[in-house]
């Protein structure tokens, strides 16, 4: 197994993290919601203001695949606060490339993910999986997270644009 | 019905957000969750950094309770960052007090917070709702808001203060 760095993203990552997010996106068979691009991702995480932190986990140059590519694995998180807890965070996405998965880097990351929490204070980290993406919810059950949709009940609701523009009319 | 204004929150309002923050969480029968208290929501929300938004109701002294209150309402929110849509809202809590629902007032904060949503250029916000809680449900699928527990299989899950203890001596 090749040594595995996980280390902050920086400005340069960007073509590779979006490249990541489409895969993503495409697995989790809604690839025609992502409407970002590279220099959303750049302006965003790198410009005046940082909306998003992302991680990155890097192989040695000569584990990387036939297009020379090292970045073979992304966590996306941000801070959030809740009214009972405080400061807290949210892991918007994880992913590895499929022929990298295996070796631990998913746990890496999420491992990172709750240091950083924790050096920070915070109190709780949050995030959402698929209900047929079995390994992911027993991937975080093993971790010790708790599934609060089938615990307590919790659903995620959204507005999308069209919706709230009909909301402001009214 | 009296006229309610819905306005940002100041330093001065965090005692009467936390009575309602209580008063939410015991009704959603997890008061034991709450941790924070009126000085954290004071300096998380206007110290140096500033980590959520809060929009209260508020309604003409004339018509307060036997307390003299009149901030009957509050909406908490803060920005996110999807790696599908890049900035968006979610809101995090609304509520009005008992004797004052069923006159718009949690439809107006919603509204508001859509206006700030559009307004900041986010596609979408997004909220949870616990399943038990009927009304809460109707309320936002009635608003357009779509249930994507129910309709993509989007679970909850978090990992708590002792479960990240857990995770970073792995």
């Amino acid at each position: 197994m090749a040594a595995v760095l996980i280390r902050e993203a920086t400005e340069g990552d960007c073509g590779e993290v979006m490249r990541m997010i489409r895969e993503l996106a495409e697995f989790e068979k809604l690839l025609d919601q992502v409407r970002i691009n590279e220099e959303v991702l750049k302006t965003d995480g790198f410009g005046e203001n940082s909306f998003y932190h992302c991680l990155v986990a890097e192989i040695p140059p000569d584990h990387g695949d036939a297009l020379g590519s090292t970045v073979v694995g992304y966590g996306f998180y941000y801070f959030i606060y809740s009214t009972w807890t405080g400061r807290n965070v949210y892991l918007e996405d994880v992913y590895v490339m499929p022929k990298y998965r295996g070796q631990g880097i998913g746990s890496k990351i999420v491992k990172k993910v709750a240091e950083v929490a924790l050096e920070k204070g915070c109190s709780q980290f949050r995030l959402a999986v698929l209900d047929w993406n079995k390994s992911a919810m027993d991937f975080y059950k093993s971790k010790g997270a708790k599934d609060l949709t089938v615990a307590e009940g919790w659903h995620f609701f959204r507005f999308d644009n069209e919706a709230m523009r009909e909301l402001v009319k009214k």
